[in-house]
């Protein structure tokens, strides 16, 4: 069997010590090569740079084996730099993502860098996986994050991978033997309600912080990844990218008339 | 009846002439209110801005009538600042997005401002249609995607809005009896092979452009938004954001083990 090739990023940035425990894991499974911004990039969902131009710069962040790269855009735009530009178009065996500071369960994955750009790999046809830890800390503690992660990988690769070629991986905050194991579910149902903290600048003009309080529609009901966490399980949502809502559009195929 | 709210946003900019299209549209329907950009955002996805704070200026672009707001953030932020600093989360009748300079069918709905302002909508329980036209240009002509905006939004106000309560129209370019009528459709499966266009700068430095070819691997097939566009008829998709894999969540459930 040919050597594999592992394609890691992230959204926190390429200095950030959650791809750090990422790339470690990766190296387990194949030669990695690491895309990742050259800053934080949080909450930048799918964007992508269409107005300026990007910069690459080859780095050594992670020792000599590893060939890595820090650039200039979003974390979509880490992939579809890597797969043109490093990769030449010869397809990784997988694309990682992460290991991301805070979670991106449930609503989050829409609004999530390192999801998206998991999900950016997957619509390139690459196996993905994006992997958070619910600790939104910097010196957050990557290990029971590790040990999920290289078992999930071990599964998703052994087992077949599924067809939509992608899978959201949040880890509860905690010890191994304090995390009681996987739970495959899907999305909770939930959403942000924001709220902005309004200040005034040293000029006396009025500027907007966004904070915001998380609504889960499902509070307790069991399946969800919220659910999965609150129970100290590790969630795996596996993750589609055909947003049409099938059933409304069957339901207003018979009902609407133009 | 009471008067209807109406928040209107776009990706574009509150300056672009697509917004202004949709504002007249939506003048005929209720109260307008817009929040927009006060620069380009499109292929922004569903970023929103965490790191830094936002400013919201009142401007006067569409008459002394209509309150609108210029937001220094992304479309998200936009809708985010709306609900709350403007509305107060007193919930609005319906949230238009666009007329976006070029079309966001297929894939592209996922790199969409215009489409993430209005899925923000949706997922705070807003109905929420997203317009786009297949035409970049900034001088394109609008009456056309005027007159298909206000039949759709008639019908769906009229008709009961589909549950998930968010559409993605897109409007071939031409005049209004040169497009044959409206197509109820789902997303095509399509993908953008990125090809970067690699300059050197006065200084010797590499940087890149972000350009790509669209790859439709649904060429032909009836009943997706990309074929009903290529056949001049305006596309409806129904969006969701639940992005759960239902039919991978079935199948790995059962395989695998851990």
């Amino acid at each position: 069997m040919s050597q594999k090739t592992i394609l890691v990023t992230n959204d926190d940035g390429i200095s950030a010590n959650g791809i750090k425990a990422l790339v470690e894991v990766a190296q387990e499974f194949g030669k990695v090569i690491v895309v990742a911004p050259n800053k934080p990039q949080s909450a930048m969902g799918h964007a992508i740079t269409i107005n300026k131009p990007l910069r690459l710069h080859e780095v050594s962040v992670f020792g000599k084996n590893i060939k890595s790269y820090a650039c200039s855009g979003t974390p979509v735009d880490c992939v579809k730099l890597a797969v043109d530009r490093i990769l030449k178009h010869e397809q990784p065996d997988l694309c990682l993502s992460g290991i991301n500071h805070g979670s991106n369960a449930s609503i989050n994955i829409i609004y999530s860098g390192t999801m998206s750009a998991a999900m950016e790999g997957a619509i390139e046809g690459i196996p993905s996986i994006g992997f958070s830890l619910q600790d939104f800390s910097d010196k957050a503690d990557f290990r029971a994050s590790q040990h999920f992660a290289r078992q999930i990988i071990n599964v998703a690769m052994g087992n077949g991978f599924p067809k939509s070629k992608l899978l959201n991986v949040n880890i509860p905050k905690g010890k191994i033997d304090e995390i009681k194991g996987i739970q495959i579910c899907r999305q909770a149902k939930a959403y942000w309600k924001e709220s902005f903290d309004e200040r005034t600048d040293p000029f006396g003009n009025s500027y907007y912080w966004l904070t915001g309080e998380f609504i889960n529609k499902e509070e307790g009901i069991e399946g969800t990844d919220i659910e999965a966490l609150k129970n100290n399980y590790v969630s795996v949502v596996p993750v589609q990218y055909d947003l049409t809502a099938y059933d409304d559009l069957k339901e207003i195929s018979e009902k609407w008339r133009f």
